[in-house]
């Protein structure tokens, strides 16, 4: 059975959701279990190198971003409260962290872990960035920590791999994947499909898991499930996510009806129309009684000015779906 | 025990999760538990009256608007599998909702239903307003829909009620309590301060409850929560919605330092500078050697244009904070 953690290592619930997910798998007698870590981001905008946590915190412009790490009930309290938790989990002996640090290079860390080492290297790797930062309140942006890190969870080659540049665009699709597929606290775990959000106690991660570990899990093609999750990031009002997790399907399966109307509204929705009437003129000269893509050709056209020509489709499309009249 | 629900009654997952409580409820054995329903929008610019969601669905300028309706895990599966999930809950017989239509007006018969007549009052209002929604495909955004609602629940009163404007505000700041104390997924389980998110199946539920059981509630007075829930906005960006909670604090210890330096700082981030001024002045006066309420002062002065004054305060926070420098 594998178990997706969709966490940021920046979230104190995180590493506090760890913990508490390893004693769920101690009692745990089913089928054996697989962690995998997959990237969130609760402050996409944190600097590299980091900013003095210290500072951040005092300084009225500047909130915390620490929105969507969950459970985050009464954020204020929560504040006072993660601390002694984190310690009664068994972290520390210190605990706290010193810096507001971009996230994103300790994700490609993560993501490189697990494509050289599998589970057990990535879920050593998770340890050891999350203890730097929240035990010993290191930048963890900086690529000589990250090579430390890297190091003491039996990585050595990780900091070179960074220097690299590799698992950039791995992880940046996985952070929109993680969106489309509705992932919005951290930690979330993801098992058949199933999704349990927040650092819950042991015993309601057992609950889940147990429940979860009853479906069937559905496997779609890996093009099928890139159109839904570029679909679903349209839907989130993310139509620049959309187009980048369409791309290779446009370069591999540009001529596939489905991707190419999504592209277009994808295109309609971030205001490159030129792009989207590229796209729409073909499509309704090959399929002219398509009256969503003569609504769509019509908008496209009135957003450029071109009423004439828009007032001819979107006669079209009125004239057969009397919903889109008006 | 309390069990509060904040969901949305045009969320499906709010009604299939009230099913499935009801399960968990059903092998509960601990203390005796009462539910009580609190609202959550997932879509709060639906209209009323509503619009047909089959015009919706098709028009690509309108989307879904259905986020935060949890669980979402790959909405396009979602919106086939949600029906199949309904009917095998127990709901329908016949499932689907007929209209987009604001939840506003329910949201007041069932805050009126508890006022009236406690939890169980609540409960039959809550689930007549559902079935109306989603097995009746009526539009509950309409007074009459409602009206007819709330007799069949028992509450004969509710249509007279909501016609004279009552709760209008209770539900206004309940939505803004909800997404302070960090609800984001309908439905929501909050219980002893520990939150559940999703419709998830009755033995999480039942866990769920188990552990949250144990937890001593944390009772604040009612000023100092409402103070904690308007800065909890303040950091997700919302500083109109922590001033509307702000509102009664002001009339009634508008002395208090905390109260005022809150609102100051709601009214710099909504841009209502002269507002922001009229407070920070005389608290800077009072208080010179607050650093803080320098620097506050400072940047609104900047704002406004006042470049001379700016300097002045951002000096003396400078000087007291060096964190505050530059």
């Amino acid at each position: 059975m594998r178990i997706e953690i969709w966490a940021d290592v920046v979230c104190p619930w995180a590493y506090i959701g760890k913990r508490r997910l390893e004693r769920a798998l101690a009692s745990w007698s089913g089928d054996p279990a697989e962690v995998v870590w997959r990237p969130y981001r609760i402050d996409p905008s944190a600097p590299a190198p980091g900013e003095p946590l210290a500072d951040v915190l005092r300084d009225p412009m500047v909130d915390a971003a620490l929105r969507g790490c969950a459970p985050h009930l009464t954020p204020g309290e929560n504040r006072e409260r993660v601390s002694r938790i984190a310690l009664a989990e068994g972290l520390g002996p210190r605990w706290g962290a010193g810096w507001r640090a971009s996230s994103h290079d300790a994700h490609r860390l993560i993501a490189l872990a697990h494509e050289a080492g599998g589970p057990p290297l990535q879920d050593a790797v998770a340890e050891e960035v999350m203890r730097a930062h929240f035990v010993d309140a290191l930048d963890i942006s900086l690529p000589a920590v990250l090579d430390e890190v890297s190091r003491r969870a039996g990585f050595p080659a990780g900091g070179r791999l960074l220097a690299d540049g590799a698992a950039d665009t791995t992880v940046r699709e996985l952070v929109l994947r993680g969106r489309a597929a509705g992932v919005a606290t951290s930690p979330t775990f993801v098992v058949n499909g199933a999704a349990l959000g927040g650092a819950q106690p042991p015993e309601v991660i057992h609950a889940f898991l147990a429940e979860a570990a009853g479906r069937s899990p559905r496997q779609l093609p890996e093009e099928v499930e890139r159109l839904r999750h570029a679909e679903a990031l349209l839907d989130l009002g993310d139509p620049l996510g959309a187009l980048t997790l369409l791309r290779p399907l446009l370069d591999t399966h540009g001529d596939d009806r489905g991707t190419r109307l999504l592209a277009a509204r994808a295109y309609f929705h971030s205001a490159q129309l030129n792009r989207a009437l590229r796209i729409l003129e073909p499509l309704a000269a090959q399929t002219p009684d398509d009256s969503y893509v003569q609504l769509l050709l019509g908008r496209t056209l009135q957003r450029q000015g071109d009423t004439g020509r828009a007032a001819a489709h979107l006669r079209l499309a009125a004239a057969m779906s009397p919903g889109y009249a008006g």
